[in-house]
């Protein structure tokens, strides 16, 4: 099939019907930086997003070697077993410099990408955090567009990914690793409070007295937090995703959740505000970078953050500095 | 004294010999939103500022009824005695409205007040918090050149403030309440990962058991929080404001910090981030209230936002929409 001879329409055909290559075409327009491919593929994505789906999204963090991928990859198999299709995206703005994340990423779910039913997408190389976001964003709804029901973005969770992907999941798994004094490594500040529920894996073999532990303190740290404005009550799980163990629980916890969300209504209003924010977002970002790259602000900034940093300016009479000069402009 | 006939210089001279009405006179210039006003005391302001001071800026936080007035009274008058002279400030965007803020705090703390080496000020009335911020930062400018030697900046802790409060100050002090189940009300996400030290006031008479149970329990959520970059770990004290018990040890806390911090040169770096951060703040926050009354976007973005709340329009593509348009005009 030459691809490039595609029409809009055949791709959205293509996509209906989840024809792969062209779902991994269309998701290589969309990471694309060319503004022709960007036209193009926001013309494909309008229409994508035309489609009522039912989809679940769940993102998935931890910290390198808390055993994500062997966790993903029993995890989908899993849902797969249920008749679920499943999409994988990862989102790791770091991976692409230390390795071939593309090779890096299949090759961890082994079993998982060899399934018809699943979909298995590294995060696109080279790019912003911003970028990165925005991209496995728009994937997302090719990719429910294209019938998958369950959507999982998995990130390392030591950026600020976690917070950009609990920003596009209706729910967010924190996986954590059981030891000695792990319980209090490696939190980064936040992340416990956006979990709605925080596994513990590796609880296998001479680990699982460690992982009951862990547990225990992880309950008592999350009930020092207020409630979420959803009513959830985040639990904490533990499981083996080597051994297969807790899996099952986990899902549970996961649908139970889901059934919740979807009768108190909160999971299109939670769908709704993170749209919304997305927008604000981004449209921010957009406008703070065209200050910081206006020729003016380059030259002037860092002189008045010198004389803000010496305590010689007030840092609002600094800022009523350039401001005027821009707007005088 | 006609205040209306002084020059910039005679309101410099005031302020530098501490002439409590020039001193108030000035706070009441920054306070104004006239442009006149603003001009005059951004220029006052840049004198202040060449002082070389050695003042402490402690920022005491905690919700309605949690004894902040009694404790500052107290605290206060330990300060006096010790022969140092102290200035309060209040961050209270809501009480302009319910009550008349200047004399409910002044009614607040009756002795502080009555002393000569004592500064209070209310925080001024129907502003933003971020008009209201400004201007109890560029206020504290004021009276360090005035040659208070602690400034204390009280807010009420439910809202954004303790965050605008913590980015002004060098010490950060959450004051709770003991009582039945009273550790987990009210935490308002956050604040207690900013805190240097939490404090359990009215620990006194059959609350005293209280107190000690939740100074255990905030210690070990203290625990599971990462370290703070300057080294410091946040301590967990008990006091009665109102007995006047544990305001020694408290002051003696703030003192070590003070001095460790001094000596590892954290002291002069965190101002020197605060104030960059200030600038770079009231600079984005400027620039994007230009955006939102720009009547271009006040026309499109509602209309946007609906699109992409229906999920018919991708947030990204949205944004472009509407920056495209602004960009072209």
């Amino acid at each position: 099939m030459n691809l490039s001879n595609l029409t809009v329409s055949d791709m959205i055909q293509g996509i209906l019907s989840n024809n792969v290559t062209i779902v991994s075409k269309v998701i290589t327009l969309i990471e694309s930086t060319k503004p022709e491919h960007k036209k193009l593929a926001n013309e494909i994505l309008e229409h994508c997003l035309e489609k009522e789906t039912n989809t679940l999204r769940i993102g998935i963090t931890g910290v390198p070697g808390a055993g994500k991928s062997t966790f993903i990859e029993q995890f989908g198999q899993l849902l797969t077993a249920q008749g679920k299709k499943v999409a994988v995206l990862t989102i790791d703005p770091s991976s692409s410099k230390t390795r071939g994340s593309i090779l890096g990423d299949k090759t961890r779910m082994q079993e998982l990408v060899k399934d018809p039913n699943v979909y298995v997408r590294p995060s696109p190389s080279g790019n912003s955090l911003g970028g990165v976001t925005r991209k496995t964003r728009e994937s997302m709804s090719v990719l429910e567009a294209a019938g998958y029901d369950i959507i999982i973005i998995e990130t390392i969770g030591v950026g600020q990914s976690e917070t950009a992907v609990h920003g596009m999941v209706d729910f967010f798994l924190l996986l954590k690793l059981s030891g000695a004094g792990d319980e209090l490594q490696g939190i980064k500040r936040g992340i416990i409070e956006m979990a709605d529920s925080i596994v513990i894996n590796k609880a296998d073999g001479t680990n699982i007295q460690n992982a009951k532990l862990a547990q225990m303190e992880f309950k008592r740290a999350l009930h020092m937090f207020p409630p979420k404005a959803n009513g959830w009550i985040p639990e904490v799980l533990i499981c083996s995703a080597l051994e297969n163990t807790g899996l099952d629980a986990i899902w549970k916890l996961i649908s139970s959740h889901n059934k919740l969300m979807k009768k108190s209504g909160y999971f299109k209003k939670n769908r709704q505000v993170q749209n919304e924010k997305w927008l604000i977002h981004y449209l921010e970002q957009e406008l703070l970078s065209d200050f910081y790259r206006n020729p003016k602000t380059k030259k002037r900034l860092p002189l008045l953050k010198e004389e803000v940093i010496k305590g010689k300016l007030s840092p609002f009479s600094a800022a009523e500095k350039l401001l005027k000069q821009l707007r005088k402009s």
